[in-house]
């Protein structure tokens, strides 16, 4: 493998093939998981991660709430590891998700948590990793070896998997999730696309990035990949958030990218792409039937997916779009200044 | 009044007047509405804002966890308005946060959680609103008419009165607070000084705006005032999030501020400040005795504040930092392109 962004590439490009791992391993250990946790009646369920993966949590969070009508809330992690909070957590899921299962600050969190009386649930691409070793049980996310900085496939299929965990633990049968391998296939398949219009913005600087409910976790995993391979200063907002303020600094200049795959979050982002549009934002709108004729340009996402599972295939363009702006601008997005794939934070 | 900006100044400069009624009128009802909240014995804090209130929240959340030892987390209006999720909430309580009580989407919150079985409690600048009709318990915050579209004295008196609440439901005095309007005066007076920053960063596109546990909310609501006001892309980060990707963006064309007063949470900024340095970002440091020699420039913030209480005046300087970059850039921090006083989101 050679060339900038060879491995990111590949890993992007596998990730039909790890979806389908995903279904066929994932989805016993996941009735398994969700049968124990749901004889344990949770009444709350806390998510901790940092960057890629806390995007990952984001979602569960929104699965937990709407699905199970459990309340959720993601961990700040400071507070149990720096700030020596010791807070009364029986009857709480404690959910850490984390690609290399070894950063510190996790790991403390999860073993203080169940000290404090929480079930934990580590979500892993890393069984034998110190954190799923601490908590009470584990999930495998089944990527394989993740070796480009920018996570992409461990993404995907964190996401799959909470995805599998909430579904059975609701009873449900795991057939949303029967239609994403293709879907994935499909997008991946589209690199071409996607490269053309990063040449269109190769001297962006900044963007901004939106998406409501089930969508928003894409659009902050989509500014992370966006960040941390082309260096450009991109922002995420939900619809709602970007209204009560950042609107402001959005003008001609700024190219704004919205998630708006059909459901309920599409609907909800109507107002917010209307006011897009008359701020003069330059707009690119991945999303589906109801989000056309929403103004600026328009990335048809696939079709026949249930809103709550579009978020594991709709961030595939974007990990394309961080990728090719990055070899665009002559940089190598397996090689991110400063980084490191494990990142230990305390 | 007149001239640009004037309106958000006088303010900006109203606040330690506005911070000592919080403490004169503010305490006996914070005790009052803490009694009757520990009284209902909740086992997790549920806290629904927008905008610079979400700030005041993210704060509470911190608050809630140290030093009352109960789980919170940030709700997602829309899995409650767009999605229509009706989650088990006996034995929770949820604060909705909001300076004009006028929010749809709040007041949607508001009584879905009550009918869900929530405790509810609005905290507002407008005790005759609809969110605080509609909640079980209020709290106003008592910043006077805020006039201005950016929020500055209604974001510093909703932190306070946040404080006083979980400091009586956790038996404090309320002594930690005492000290503030004097605090707030000294920052407001600094103006000037403030002022040639601001001239510094004439050209600035960018900001990274970073800071940990307590510190957090500040970077945050730093972050929206420049964006609102300045029209700048300033991007608040944990410090822990900050090297979990983010970094790379970040090179001496970067403008980072770090916002670090003494406490625990300056000490978990150590090795964030080290990275920071190595990347070159150009560093500005707010930041107490624990912070000096961290490299940069250093702005001293006052001392003799317990950690805690320190972001109801950390914002000040951040706020007189917007409004004088907005001025030094020929726009009128009064006038923001595309906002209303009043945001009204669904």
């Amino acid at each position: 493998m050679s060339g900038a962004g060879a491995r990111m590439a590949a890993e992007v490009a596998e990730q039909p093939t790890v979806l389908q791992r995903v279904l066929d391993d994932g989805w016993a250990e996941a009735g398994r998981v969700a049968a124990v946790v749901a004889a344990r009646a949770p009444r709350f369920v806390l998510l901790a991660a940092r960057g890629t993966s806390d995007h990952a949590a984001l979602y569960a969070k929104y699965l937990v709430e709407i699905r199970l009508g459990l309340p959720a809330g993601l961990a700040s992690p400071s507070t149990l590891t720096a700030y020596g909070a010791r807070p009364d957590l029986r009857d709480v899921l404690v959910v850490a998700v984390s690609q290399s299962g070894s950063s510190p600050d996790l790991l403390e969190t999860v073993s203080v948590a169940r000290a404090c009386g929480a079930t934990t649930l580590a979500v892993t691409n890393a069984p034998a990793s110190a954190l799923a070793g601490a908590a009470d049980l584990h999930l495998d996310v089944h990527a394989g070896p993740e070796l480009a900085v920018a996570a992409t496939k461990s993404y995907t299929s964190e996401l799959l998997t909470l995805h599998l965990l909430v579904d059975a633990w609701a009873g449900g049968e795991g057939t949303d999730a029967a239609g994403l391998p293709e879907a994935a296939q499909q997008l991946v398949d589209r690199r071409p696309e996607v490269a053309e219009l990063a040449q269109r913005y190769r001297f962006a600087s900044r963007f901004v990035v939106t998406g409501r409910g089930y969508a928003y976790p894409t659009a902050r995993e989509a500014a992370l990949k966006l960040m941390e391979t082309s260096y450009v200063a991109a922002h995420a907002f939900s619809g709602a958030d970007l209204l009560h303020g950042p609107l402001a600094m959005v003008d001609p200049e700024y190219p704004v990218l919205a998630v708006v795959p059909d459901g309920v979050g599409a609907a909800a982002m109507r107002p917010v792409l209307a006011r897009l549009r008359a701020s003069g934002a330059d707009l690119l709108v991945l999303g589906g039937a109801q989000a056309q004729g929403a103004g600026g340009r328009h990335f048809p996402m696939p079709g026949g997916l249930a809103e709550e599972v579009h978020p594991v295939v709709d961030i595939v363009p974007l990990q394309w779009l961080a990728l090719e702006m990055a070899v665009a601008r002559g940089l190598d997005p397996d090689r991110p200044r400063g980084l490191a794939k494990v990142t230990e934070t305390w």
